[in-house]
């Protein structure tokens, strides 16, 4: 079944505003195996509206209609999308009468017009809206249906999940049973990867595996159709071993929501063991990436930054003779730096980091060049160098830098 | 004159990720006084590629599709968007030596199907991508003008910005004479800045007052019409003069790239001082803030994440007895922060955080309680507290807490 979602805004239109309606909405309906494989945006103009909705109807048999329900005259999305149906509009009193009785208690005055946001198209349901005054609607027609939402995206989110969402599930939920898993992988291509897991994968059938590229990982979905869970899961296993066998190395965990950072602080954590950090080009980004993930302070008490030579010399003791002989940019001194940060904070690993971030050489090395140091208590001290996308520019070798690294103490931690 | 953008990519489709192109180039856009009042999403496909590009032709004489240039099997975007226009794809053989020694730099492997990003519309003009691998397609047949670009947004971006606007102008600035200038705000609700913005503009004739709120900054852009370039420039003075003479204490730059944060270091640069941090719980975000600026060397030599109480007394000096007094989240710790960080790097400036990011409660003090501390040589250190919307989560908290740090700052040095 398809579905087709129809954003209205001339705000939207012009720019003005990133709509994060969609993606939200997008997901939702991916889980119940809904595709809207068209998705359009149209100003707040009737006509507009109108035409949009005809030519919906002869793609999809779900159309959702979203923004445009506020008091002013802009706000045409309702009686356009009553237009287009060939109904009109009702008004909810109840919550007409909740409407002015918010308005008396916040002491701000009411204009007649806001009327409008206690109606919803006749023949429908209205939809409740936890957060803001606009109802929204849900409305059935031979075997049609099209919900309105409101555009704010908080209005827009709260009214999905507790009013939308429960509807689908009751009216399409009893379609084609997925099961899925995500594997996260870092520091492989795309294209190499998804060539290397479509030869691993070639003699499954019923199921499909698809990737998608995010700036801190690579998520492959397995996704497995029409099976009985116990075989479902056993197929995802299946599935995923012969992943593995060919892609271990670059692979860190399971989950939507896994991220390589969150890996390395939760298995500190389940060892009760601490990092720090002493960074160079990265600025503290790898450390302020560490306390992105909530519960960090059970691993990282602190760190240092380490910009200039003349830092890395006050700051960490780093031997100046080290960085005359070898340069800031070396094996030599991304070893010290970590081991001590590592020795001055007492803690089980230390990540260094220094290179060249770019736009403009160091020391004879191009933009991209970063050497990684790996300090770990009680055992020999670990550097990588990396030859990163300088033209990606300075910010995503900083990223990047701060990537591979955490997958070398991902790496560590599994040794 | 209409456009219409086509966004390609099953990722958009199944909203794994938010599109921030479309209201990128729709900006772009309307500075030419071109609408795009029709946007359309559709899927990595043949097939309805190539009908959103036909249903477009009916509509718009200027076509963007954007997205699908990578090297894999799915990405169809140019071969579908050639098909629909009746024309072949054509190797850019001087792009594809530079594809080919890149990877080569890199010591990568490359893959056969990256020859697919040298390719371009036949007949059409290739786009060079400044920041990426595959290049982009200018395309004009009997009045139709259709642009290929790719998905990523930083190379989205360039493209437009380096190769795509400058044609734009070429072909279609010929309408309306639009001179602009935009001004950069942070600190005041958007509402509320538009709402007294709109009230200090209102004398004005022949202009238009928009705003544009990204998450460090709002900007405000105004546009004058068909005036000679003097009596525009005048004008804009006039504008920028009313409006600030309201908004001063919230305003930090000119310019569509002017950041604060770029600001704060140009400032520094030109009076040749420094600055260092010490940071709780943005945890080196505003470390890594800094160095996000090429050139950052000049004024910052490195600093401080004191993450734990321990850290804070056995990195920075902080006496033990103001931490047992006042608690970390307190303008005495911030202060004394801000104090020993400074002196132990010999910077001009030092700023501090300490609070509470969230998602829990700490020392009393709800979710989103920060208290910044700015150090300065030879001034009294200055502390403020800030009171952050924490349902914002964890991460925006330690965002805003940069920003407002930045603002301190900024503000210091206009003093």
């Amino acid at each position: 079944m398809d579905a087709e979602i129809i954003s209205v805004g001339t705000e939207l239109v012009l720019g003005q505003v990133t709509n994060t309606n969609i993606p939200l909405l997008a997901r939702t309906l991916s889980t119940l195996d809904i595709k809207a494989p068209h998705q359009v945006t149209v100003m707040d103009d009737q006509e507009q509206i109108v035409t949009a909705i005809d030519n919906a109807r002869q793609r999809a048999s779900l159309i959702f209609v979203c923004g445009g329900l506020g008091p002013t005259t802009d706000d045409v999305t309702l009686k356009s999308t009553a237009a287009a149906l060939g109904t009109g509009l009702k008004t909810d009193d109840q919550h007409w009468e909740w409407i002015k009785g918010t308005f008396k208690a916040r002491r701000i005055e009411m204009l007649p017009e806001n009327i409008q946001q206690a109606r919803y198209l006749a023949g429908g349901t209205p939809l409740a809206n936890p957060v803001g005054l606009a109802l929204g609607s849900w409305y059935e027609q031979d075997g049609l249906v099209v919900v309105v939402l409101p555009g704010p995206p908080a209005e827009f989110r709260a009214m999905l999940e507790e009013s939308v969402q429960p509807r689908l599930v009751e009216k399409y939920g009893t379609g084609r049973r997925i099961a899925s898993r995500t594997l996260n992988f870092w520091g492989r291509p795309e294209s190499q990867l998804m060539d290397e897991i479509e030869a691993a994968t070639e003699q499954f059938q019923d199921m499909t595996v698809t990737s998608y590229v995010q700036p801190s990982q690579i998520q492959v979905r397995i996704n497995v159709y029409d099976l009985p869970t116990a075989q479902a899961n056993d197929l995802l296993d299946q599935v995923t071993a012969a992943i593995l066998a060919v892609e271990r190395p670059y692979f860190f965990g399971v989950g939507d929501k896994c991220t390589l950072v969150a890996e390395v602080v939760e298995q500190l954590r389940a060892r009760r063991q601490t990092i720090t950090g002493a960074e160079s080009l990265t600025g503290g980004l790898f450390q302020s990436t560490i306390c992105s993930v909530p519960g960090a302070s059970n691993v990282f008490n602190g760190g240092f930054v380490t910009y200039a030579a003349g830092a890395k010399e006050k700051l960490l003791g780093i031997e100046p003779e080290v960085i005359a002989k070898h340069g800031v940019v070396s094996s030599q001194t991304a070893a010290q730096m970590a081991e001590k940060s590592r020795e001055l904070l007492d803690a089980d690993f230390a990540l260094s980091f220094t290179g060249v971030a770019g736009p403009d050489d160091l020391e004879g090395h191009p933009a991209g060049t970063v050497w990684l140091g790996l300090a770990h208590r009680g055992q020999p001290t670990k550097t990588k160098e990396l030859h990163l996308a300088a033209y990606l520019g300075r910010q995503a070798v900083r990223n990047l830098s701060v990537q591979y690294g955490l997958q070398m103490v991902f790496q560590a931690l599994q040794g």
